[in-house]
């Protein structure tokens, strides 16, 4: 695709230079928005104005949506106020939102002035749902139908409303006072006689979020249950949005994403990395590393109380780093729990099921690294019977401690509420690092009498 | 919801032991497959069979579908031919093919048995293709359209056939010989005129993807088109089989998991977390801990080769595990990189941008937590002005080739067709070990004159 985006921006750039704007255009309109936009963020800025006037509306406002917001900007910057009207009335108003909320304050401006009265309206309305809630990603544009309706109604309403809602594929049928009564595919519709009452053939067992439920409700929600659109209800039931499946993918991969920052120690951001300045990089990444760092320290006061120890036999010196780094990764593929738990595959229920599974998968593993590293320290290192005894048998203690670790610290901390992927790797690693070389001592001192 | 299918679960107990029969039935109907589902997997093995019968038989079809092969295969084993060949014909047919890849061989030769002709000759076929190919996770049961029809026409075959298809959000229109000629959705349908030709309104710029593709390549398609169907096409453009969106989001959640335990060094498995046995777990675990605990013996090579120097300022041990726990958590951290790359934001071509911006951040990062250990070491430790003077700089020096270690190396490795994820964190870690106690030693040798 990269490759194919790649040669076409080549064409286009030898097509603007000999200034064939009809051509241009002709292999524009065969492209999707999603490659326009691709093909768009290669070129300079400055010819962006004149490619994108190439685009018919529908396209044009298409692939407005999926270029990056400092395009996005530099267009409206460049937009005559009718253009922006033009683009701005294409928009769905999910779309519009999220727009609103990229651009600085007087682009926002100049966006609110073109667009008309209702659409403004209903951008300041869901503006006021708090970031990452049901509410700030649904639209408002779906197809709404009567209890009274018969099929017939329903398509009649659907093929008279339908071009400016962003999906019809479902439709939401609402009592008084716009209370959520059912939903109904359009394949339902489609495959019912045209006198059938709607509130007959409805689904009433109906999957909604409310306005205020977190995002990642939503996307649990459309996996959960394969919907293709998810009604949003308030306090008292009445509905005032969908979201639907393309913005819920969207979702969870920004969940997805988060999981992973988090679990490698960095406070999740929204923003694509590129996109992301070094100063903004720096704080999502340094109260961590400093955190770890100052928790290190108390690997340090381990060794300096063993000190006389070490001085004694300095060779066990060298096997610190090889047990430190294996039970760190010992503890690290406790991510299958992590990952487990926040697909609610996991549940505290299982702990000890865990554990007993854990700790038998450490037992096998630390035995078989701790034969393997025995004969290397007596073949290769010749380092002797009791050295080579006393780091075997603490890399089958550590790992068993760093998988005991890895798994109950991620269920307790969802037990308690926590982010379980906050516990992944590093933390476990620096209370693994700890208790290694505790055991690494105190097996030593007493194998080999220091 | 889990407390909800908790009480629920009571409920029926309750009911159950004064065979109360129909009012299970009446609460059964009331849920979702998805939670009926859920509340079968707290119960007693024994009593599904009775349970599963009291379900219509759709509803019947689409729980079967949300149980977990173990409770599948004991369903199966229960059911007579008759109840069995019912819920067979319920299924579609790529829930049919998954099923008789979880289960074993008497089992799957019963289904096929059960299967009518028609639906066994597919199932084989769709068994054909490779695991995670395109073809391995479509359906067949998708609408196609014939060029020549109006949207009269289409509306009556939806009308006609789309009782049994998995979709009739979009349809799919093909020319002679079966090639894929264009999509169109049935909104596009609903809101044309009846006598428009399906030719002239469909959309003839359709995103496909080949039977042999990998399902990554699917998922990719989905996320950045959009899409709520994707056609699937043989080596000839004919098209064979479609993808609905609900399944390509079950592919993006398996191929974030996989990203997931690559990234803590592990195999990645399919089966959930529970399900596996430990033999399989130490498997999947054990190749990668060997051969981390393998690399890991440089770092101890690298301390024997300053024994002498170490001898002479035993104080500076006590910082090694600080120094290699940083310089891990600071490498890891460049997790964001690896997702970028997988997520297709970042690309090689950004690889200076990248550096640059890493580089930057590091020199930060490392000058905070140096001024931090600094005066650490000096005020509390009180370990001299020569070794806190290395310990600092040797933070500095580690955290910059952490993080230049940690971009450049998944930058490099899926230039060169490599999974980048593998190169995460533990390999990272092992890596930047050596570097870093490398770094100390000769830095505390040149400074301290050892």
């Amino acid at each position: 695709m990269s490759e194919k985006t790649y040669s076409l921006e080549m064409t286009i750039r030898t097509l603007l230079g000999n200034k064939r704007y009809s051509s241009i255009k002709d292999i524009l309109i065969t492209l999707n928005a999603a490659d326009i936009a691709a093909i768009f963020a290669e070129l300079e800025p400055e010819i962006l104005p004149l490619l994108f006037r190439l685009l018919p509306k529908e396209l044009a406002a298409d692939t407005f949506v999926e270029m990056d917001p400092d395009q996005q900007q530099l267009l409206i910057t460049r937009f005559s106020d009718t253009e922006l009207k033009e683009v701005i009335d294409e928009l769905y108003i999910d779309d519009a939102v999220d727009l609103v909320e990229e651009m600085p304050a007087n682009v926002v401006k100049r966006i609110l002035y073109q667009a008309d009265p209702e659409t403004r309206k209903l951008i300041n309305e869901l503006l006021k749902y708090p970031e990452d809630s049901a509410g700030s990603i649904m639209t408002t544009e779906f197809v709404e139908l009567g209890m009274g309706y018969t099929v017939e109604d329903a398509i009649k309403t659907i093929r008279r409303t339908g071009f400016d809602k962003e999906t019809i594929n479902d439709c939401f049928v609402t009592g008084p006072g716009r209370t959520l009564e059912g939903i109904i595919s359009i394949r339902s519709l489609i495959l019912a006689q045209d006198d059938d009452k709607v509130s007959d053939i409805m689904d009433t067992n109906v999957v909604s979020v409310n306005t205020m439920d977190d995002q990642e409700t939503v996307a649990e929600k459309f996996k959960k249950y394969d919907l293709t659109a998810m009604p949003v209800v308030d306090g008292e039931n009445r509905l005032v949005g969908i979201v639907t499946v393309d913005d819920a993918i969207d979702v969870m991969e920004e969940e997805a994403t988060e999981d992973i920052e988090k679990m490698a120690a960095i406070t999740p951001s929204d923003k694509p990395y590129l996109k992301t300045g070094v100063w903004e990089i720096f704080k999502h990444r340094i109260p961590w590393l400093m955190l770890l760092m100052v928790s290190a320290t108390f690997t340090g006061l381990i060794i300096s109380s063993f000190e006389e120890a070490l001085a004694a036999q300095l060779v066990l010196t060298a096997y610190i780093p090889m047990l430190m780094d294996t039970g760190g990764n010992s503890g690290s593929q406790a991510v299958t729990i992590i990952r487990g738990l926040s697909l609610n595959e996991i549940h505290f229920k299982d702990i000890l099921t865990v554990i007993w599974k854990e700790v038998r998968v450490a037992v096998l593993c630390g035995l078989s690294l701790s034969a393997i590293s025995f004969l290397k320290l007596m073949v290769l290192d010749k380092v002797g019977m009791l050295v080579s005894l006393s780091v075997s048998l603490t890399l089958v203690v550590t790992v068993t401690i760093a998988k005991f670790i890895g798994c109950t610290l991620p269920m307790f901390a969802k037990k308690l509420g926590f982010d379980p992927a906050v516990m992944a790797s590093p933390f476990i690693t620096t209370v693994v690092d700890a208790l290694s070389l505790l055991t690494f001592f105190s097996i030593a001192k007493a194998i080999i009498g220091l």
